[in-house]
């Protein structure tokens, strides 16, 4: 009786592994981290453009040791490509939004100050971060002066319809969303022309998350 | 002179090693992550139905480095099967009453969160928990509506009396005990039909045990 | 040019291996944690009874790689046996006044709780800690009822004169010196009648102090 | 399509391998520990005297898996020695300040509680520490009794002209700048005669601050 269930799709993943083999390295830092317990989360990476095609993480896995046969690809529209026992995550569609946006990479995360401040903060409907020179490790950013506006969106299962405003605020001419985005009591979503400049992102921004927190708690001793 | 003692009971524990190894593994990771330390915790796996058989930990083994040695087998009455050394754990009763109402691992956790909140509510008899995405990673769960309700049990040395309770909570028809159960200053109790399945189902908590804390701390400042 | 200065004296290290092993891994592990930063901390393990021999971390190390050339012998004294370039560390003369009392290894480290808690309560002169089932880990402790007292010495230069003070302490007829002492603003000493045992202590220990400090910041919230 | 974009410089940087080796490892570490997320932070070693020359991080990369094509060499003036495509960071010239003075190794990491207390306390101009065995730690020190002052400058991006101040206050006769630095909002700049003591020093730092914020923490409880 094996504890764990890889299914293998060779032929259709194959091409991909190393992508797969930075996704699974990207897992174990994040399960390790605590921003992806609970089989929560899920990772892409756009493979192909014309057909757009994303390398994803199955739905319900365990993000600390992913196996190759625990992603599939998905195409435009966040449906399985190829032969696969496997189901997209129902999160897909804010993938295939933001690669359609010129996303590389698109990284969903549940870290614990992700959640409480999402939670904290719904009703401003943004974090609002400024002064702090780790904003410059932000794509897009200059000097240290900027500050970066990490919209907060309330929780929903109806992923179709978020995605759609998701689309239409990247697509705003004068303030396109840009960094990332909460969703309320539930995780950070962010983004890159690559996993390493997606990963990069998140690790600024977590640890904006935690610089936050910290200095609350510090101000209100 | 050897500076731990590993006790061998091949014949017994041998034809289990997929389930020692990940077990193994389990412990460390909790120990690490401080869920499991100074030989605190146990863990079981249900490796017969009939009649029932749990692997499970000995009694005061250090879980960060677990060796194949300090593994028991118990029957449904918690006394150990076979040749062996060790002692089955105080608390072998709690893993056999839930093992017999369908868990098929059991993982039981000191962690400093659950210990904080587990005193903290205690007069309130349960942690009751709602409006996070990551409640969906409990079994059992289907939207992030849900309120997930962990109950809080005054800590007590007679594990028998107990495990009469929990068993009788486990098959309360209206509104059976699900997820897990904490013991004021204690810890807590989680299971899974699998391994992976407690080890999701305790991340899922310890990661909501977190947002309680610090979302408290926030607010307070 | 080397980065580091490993000095063997293998003639008189060299029968110790195993426990020289122990004491890197623990090493590791308690760097890892922050518990030994900043080359911070000592560790011992008597190796000899009659005449009484420690095997101990020398002066000024990192105790997150060290090398099996960082230990030395010393002996009832404090004072090095055999040849070596080493200085036994200055609260060496601690570690031989616990060993006379009984004590199989001494673990001193320096945490981030230890040091603000020790501070915060020298003025009460012990940290009072009673109702976790967490204190069951500790040697000699029976039922999880019991209170642990662990006493808060104002830090000090004047290590012979506290180590008398200890030495008093262990030896109290009426209620000993247990478990562990802390030094105000500076750390923790504990130990056990095995390395695994003192490990499990700390363990112990350092799991409660995280305890009594984020329970008063829940309550004060 | 490969995930990163070593770029080699054998002929330069190959004599310093066992630099670079350890510098790979810090970064592992610190990554690890959360002082050089998102590719921030930079870290030098003193290669040559006659002429200065610093072995010194590129900009922009990963800290948690730096590659040896990511080194570059850098003069007194902070300007790239031999053939590279690397650009040496902005902040080279606090490096080669530091470097002038003495240091043999600098670093600069970003870590929460730096960032937290540096903006707290700007208008003191300094973290002045006191009363904490771990400040023996720092090079300098003799006793616990001694406070450690580490000044905070207001962040900028004219590194020169901080670079300026920076030397002035490392060549003050009566009261020299020592232990380390703080940029607001930014992070730590610490430095040591090797690479070993400047690890031990950042390590005692972060220590402090942690110390610093828990103390304030437990205090407001």
């Amino acid at each position: 009786m094996p504890l764990s269930h890889p299914i293998h799709d060779p032929a259709v993943i194959d091409p991909f592994a190393a992508e797969v083999e930075e996704l699974v390295r990207t897992g174990a830092d994040f399960h390790r981290r605590g921003w992806s317990l609970g089989t929560s989360s899920n990772y892409s990476v756009v493979v192909s453009r014309e057909p757009l095609m994303l390398l994803m993480t199955g739905s319900g896995f365990d993000k600390g040791r992913l196996q190759p046969g625990q992603f599939l690809l998905v195409d435009e529209n966040a449906a399985a490509v190829g032969e696969t026992k496997l189901k997209p995550s129902a999160e897909a569609l804010l993938h295939t939004a933001l690669a359609k946006h010129g996303a590389g990479a698109v990284l969903h995360t549940h870290s614990v100050s992700a959640t409480v401040l999402s939670e904290h903060f719904l009703k401003e409907g943004a974090l609002r971060i400024s002064g702090y020179e780790m904003l410059k490790g932000l794509s897009g950013s200059t000097t240290h002066e900027s500050e970066a506006v990490i919209e907060i969106y309330p929780n929903t299962q109806d992923i179709a319809s978020l995605a759609a405003v998701i689309e239409s605020r990247l697509a705003d001419a004068t303030n396109p969303l840009c960094h990332g985005f909460l969703m309320a009591g539930h995780g950070l979503y962010t983004w890159g022309e690559s996993l390493a400049a997606a990963r990069r992102q998140i690790e600024v921004l977590e640890f904006l998350f935690e610089v936050m927190l910290q200095r609350r708690l510090l101000a209100g001793a």
